[in-house]
């Protein structure tokens, strides 16, 4: 994040404040950074330094290693800015890769970032969306953290039903796509060549496709999904909805690795993260790639001019 | 495979000759065409016209048209071109994209023209791994055309020791790559989080690695398979042994859509083909693009010189 304040006039971002500690943030970085008392002081400090809104009791951090303090911090920086965002004090919320592992370990409960989020706005988990955005693609996958074995059977004309209404209001209010242009992946190869390798693209894809289509919804498929991929494919669709985690991810971090962004559709917040890990490995070391942490807060910032436009 | 020839000099492709009927070749493309009776006459005449042995009774094919008469053709050629090669006439195969559906009409038995050609090399259909080739990515696919629904329950320690095995001699022969560095893929989203998201990486593909290991193959893996294939991590390793298809094809697809090559790896003989289908909606439209076929011709000669080196 302070890299992109860096280059926030090459990449015309909108201003934003960051909430954490402002001594970790000086300990990997040699840029200016302002302390501020109220978010509204923001937009004032942006030209000069980094405004960050201190959380308090972040004696312990040490950046690069994962602890109990440093889990601490970042759950109340999350619950923090998703508090300012929820209430309009912010108008949109981007957030950085946290170790799970140690927010599980100070009682954690949910499984990421995202579905914290959707509690704290009233939204069950299970309605939002996961959007992947890129330069040149943008994909959803309708299964998560799901292992492969288990994908089939949680798949059903329902749930791909209601998480298609929701990418597609998403890209309508987030992205001033006034028509989008779904397409949806076949689960199995040749998306199942007419059921010999899979019935799934037949009783559960092909049946919620004709109800989405019922309600005026522009989507396609099932598609063969080894070939809906490449530049002149990707030209046809505003979005791939896809059937799980890898299907999504693949073809975006294959493309987009270092901008790709991922950003919750169905909350009533703008809510964007950088599609990457922690990367403890190298905090402090200035090897950090911000693309993604600026792809981030650019789209963050272009969907709360959206918002505001069609409101 | 006529704008193949075409642009032989461009892509310095070595001489080659086609497997068919002379008559279906010049309704679709307007250049020079030359019936030898003997393979031993292509090279002499390569330079002046597409060498074509004629294969018997093609008197009913219809370009663009898939019928019973052309799946014959198909048929014959495929057997013609595999023996020629398999006796050493020819020193590599390329084939063509057939429609399997008309084979299956005709009787033929073969799931496609892979196991009909490892049949008539003397090699198990099981013995043999799919290479998929493209300018800056290869990968394996450990299953194939099965459904995503029986791929957990089809790997095995051993299925995934005998592939690897085959695509590590097959990078070495074909590729004259002295010391393959291979990456597996994990099945499961993040390779299974550590058993949270599945255990096949743990109970399958970490003791398969650790079995190739101790033979001296250089594998590493299981690896998240998102972050596997982009720019940066392509270039560790020479090929990205995957679990099933898709996995291997998206990002193939993604990457090399008009340049991808399928090498049959384990089999005595050359033999690569086009990565991509039929496309009989565009026959006699000039608007094939020839780069797979290119790249498969060339990709097969380049093979067959590596094999003559290292034997």
């Amino acid at each position: 994040m302070a890299k992109a304040w860096a280059l926030r006039q090459v990449h015309r971002l909108p201003p934003f404040f960051a909430v954490g500690d402002c001594r970790a943030i000086r300990a990997v970085w040699d840029g200016p950074v302002m302390r501020i008392a109220d978010p509204s002081e923001a937009a004032g400090v942006f030209d000069e330094a980094l405004p960050v809104v201190q959380v308090e009791d972040a004696a312990d951090i040490v950046p690069g290693k994962p602890n109990m303090a440093g889990a601490r911090c970042s759950l109340d920086a999350l619950e923090l800015a998703a508090g300012l965002t929820r209430s309009g004090v912010a108008s949109g919320l981007v957030t950085a890769p946290v170790s799970k592992a140690q927010l599980y370990a100070i009682g954690f409960v949910h499984p990421g970032q995202t579905e914290f989020i959707a509690e704290r706005c009233g939204v069950a988990a299970d309605n939002v969306v996961m959007l992947l955005a890129g330069p040149t693609l943008r994909t959803v996958p309708i299964t998560t953290h799901l292992a492969v074995r288990d994908v089939p059977d949680a798949l059903s004309i329902e749930l791909i039903v209601a998480k298609a209404r929701v990418a597609e209001r998403g890209l309508v209010r987030n992205f001033g796509i006034l028509h989008p242009r779904l397409a949806i992946a076949g689960l199995n190869p040749h998306a199942g060549e007419e059921g010999a390798l899979g019935r799934e693209e037949i009783d559960l894809i092909a049946p919620a496709v004709e109800i989405l289509r019922d309600e005026g919804i522009d989507i396609v498929g099932p598609l063969a999904a080894d070939t809906m991929f490449h530049e002149r494919a990707r030209a046809q669709y505003d979005v791939a909805l896809c059937l799980y985690h890898d299907q999504a991810l693949i073809p975006i971090k294959t493309l987009h690795f270092d901008e790709g962004v991922n950003m919750t559709l169905g909350l009533p917040i703008v809510r964007t993260a950088p599609d990457h890990g922690t990367a403890f490995g190298i905090a402090g070391q200035n090897q950090a790639h911000p693309g993604a942490m600026i792809a981030a807060i650019a789209l963050a910032g272009k969907a709360v001019r959206y918002r505001a436009t069609s409101a």
